[in-house]
């Protein structure tokens, strides 16, 4: 069981991102865990291979002598990808992503995101857009959280971003997926890999966006927030795998019953 | 990983039915392969300890000369659950389940449907009520599929079937869940283990299960009809661990934003 | 435009209950408000020509010398339905639905209700079954509360009940239709009306009740327990003349997008 | 009833745009259907007063000599919403309006839509933000088409639009109401009438939009497209007046059942 499984994640079917190739494809958030060792022990049992860091609330040894968010999570272990959370223009996201690049020698993964509202988290997908032709302009590899606007996803792509990150329902909202249809169409029409970057509640949820077609999944307060953080990253694992699975074995149609001859035809759902 | 994963499973979170211990929350079904070998195959991608068995359609020994399915998936391995699908009355089921008992050397654990409808293959709850009692008095350990009405569930664990079974769809639509509600009202006020059986579509739909709380899941033709069946077993397997692990660990709950001082207030849903 | 809907409804396409035409699809409840005059003008609001009341817990005459329901919603005016909400066994039901007999001089039409469980209301079918029975044999013209399950509605049918009632959800939940297909299955089957009968929380609840195929929908807290429940009346009387008439039109398929060459496929839902 | 319909839609509840008053909350495009005579049969059993126009594929008197829709829908009767479908560009969205606003001898009041695709006809934000600027600049009072996006709804409303109008899903997809959290969060926060537009397939699809609260819905494809199209205007029309209705009436909270003692609490859903 466990060979089949194996043979299957890490040499058949790699997640690319700029060139590296990853065997998981559920990225993980640093913030909101109790301590030092929560995080340690639930982005283990996420088996993330990406950590993903807010570069304004996180200290990567700008700070000397506060503790250091690289003792915990090694970046010989980790792809460790900067995040602007905490900026609300495009050129606060970009001067934090360069601070980033010189906090790790030069690093060129970031993930931009450029929030329109305090309350609501959601994207301002103009400065967004500002902000990643800056960046990729400057020399980044830009994995961008954006809305689920099929269109400006494309535009995202166009620009020359990494990887495209529509968010499934609000940061932090655990809602899951409000618009299959937008990340279908997302996912259908995109040549990078296209993830899942916020909303998700448990672990049917990652595998929902897995099951579209979704490249990956990256999450921070479904897995912080549960009562217990470490047992839901395992769900988590299991789940992106399970949706990317199930989205490979190409699941039944949806029928009335068995003896159907045609699947649901689009007038009661 | 692994060992985080094996350790929970096996030991601290067992399934029991009828005073036996099971690892796997997964029971599979047996019929709809295109041949042995992707039988054995797909169930033990599955992980499945109990498989299910169409006495009435499935070689057990009582044609000799024509190939058993015993020698496919080993007793010694395998709990066999023989099963009543195709029967329409009580008789007609109690009369089967006698038949495994003979065939099978006075093995007690059977899983009882008493079907209402050729085309829908919903259950007839009025005769399956009937034939639990019967089955029950008789000395057999009874799983019971049926719908998902709370006060029918509760009615056949009085009557002492050691599993209730109820649908999430119609069997082979691959509708996935169609009543959380139901099946939560069950799952909570149930004393015997709950295992949806029947209208799993794809991997979430059983993590959703599994999230309500039911204790397993039961399914054959989400796996047996996708296009690659094994690896839907492998995406099966894990969904049924995520969704277990998701209830277990306590999921976040839904909110329209982080920053909401509230849930979602059942005013829109 | 109002003699458009006018024309409609009244002539073209009548409600018949046990050979009565109806012009009102809408049945109301008479519990849970205010006072009388609340009562008056709600159902007055909803155009309900039904109404349905509590023979056990409503004054229609045996205790002389209080308030009479009847002469808030007199028989002149509309088709009294009494019910027998709170019985919980079948013979409890049969004496209710005679003691209103008596009330009412004679009077055939009750709905039956026997409930399995105080907590959720949700319906014992068993029960249900066989007070429908003894009735039908008794002369009443039965209509009749039931799950969603589609081989009771139609056993129900077939021990002679005049509609079937399935329950969208449970009694007061305001949930809304659970499960769409279950309906669908019970309306597509069968020859007397299926009007929805309770877990209506708003209009678009009912409506989508109506877009199914039902025949009518019955409800009274989705009324009385609005904030305005004349308005919530109000709405309720549209929706269902709504729904009834996107169900004549004939709604068009869902599609990914208008150029899309075919309705949604099921696999994404 | 009709009384009691008629007082409050008119008197206490108008919809206002641009400082015009209007009775109905439905508004309806004026192309797909067979011919002038359903289009007229069909706006008035839609109770429209605002009907929209195709600049680019409709003859307001462009074109001497052929059939002119005026005479279908005279502006004496219908307030004339031109609307920019076709364009995809900022230049051509403004140019369209300037065209249209000599035709119709300075009339101010347009739809501005500009395409990101011919394919899935979703809205082009960032060209829609651009033409929305230069029209308000240019005196046009400006209804919008957009996305659900609450950030950019917001931006709109900021640049001067005199209302909003979100999809619900793809135009003419009839998939309905694909994200009620956004079309609740734009709602919520706007000052300027907020409009779905595009996405709704059936009349319950209007309800439910207007029980979010919003201020109207415009649609085409969902009438033009029934097999009854007069019948299923009168459909939208009750609906929409029923999905009012029951905002205004306040509904009831969704519970598990009548007796529990609070709403559903955001953890299964």
């Amino acid at each position: 069981m466990n060979a089949l499984a194996d043979t299957v994640d890490a040499a058949a079917d790699p997640l690319v991102i700029a060139g590296k190739t990853y065997r998981s494809r559920l990225l993980t958030g640093t913030g909101k865990f109790k301590d030092a060792d929560e995080t340690a022990r639930a982005t283990a049992a996420a088996g993330a291979e990406i950590v993903t860091v807010a570069i304004r609330r996180t200290n990567l040894g700008q700070n000397p002598g506060e503790p250091n968010l690289l003792d915990v999570l090694p970046p010989s272990r980790y792809t460790i990808l900067p995040n602007t959370a905490g900026c609300y223009t495009a050129d606060e996201a970009v001067r934090t992503c360069r601070l980033a690049r010189e906090l790790l020698d030069g690093h060129k993964l970031v993930k931009l995101e450029v929030l329109g509202d305090q309350r609501t988290l959601f994207p301002d997908v103009v400065q967004t857009l500002a902000a990643a032709q800056t960046l990729v302009a400057d020399g980044f590899d830009v994995m961008v959280y954006t809305s689920d606007d099929p269109i400006l996803a494309r535009r995202l792509e166009e620009i020359g971003c990494v990887a495209v990150m529509p968010l499934a329902a609000p940061i932090g909202s655990g809602l899951g997926i409000q618009n299959r249809y937008n990340l279908l169409e997302i996912v259908e029409n995109a040549k990078v890999p296209v993830l899942v970057d916020a909303g998700v509640g448990t672990a049917s949820d990652a595998s929902i966006a897995m099951e579209l077609g979704c490249d990956g999944v990256l999450m921070n307060t479904a897995i912080a927030g549960a009562r217990d953080p470490v047992r839901m990253a395992l769900a988590m694992k299991l789940a992106v795998e399970a949706g990317r699975h199930a989205f490979l074995a190409g699941r039944i149609p949806r029928k009335r019953y068995a003896s159907a001859s045609s699947p649901v035809d689009g007038l009661v759902g």
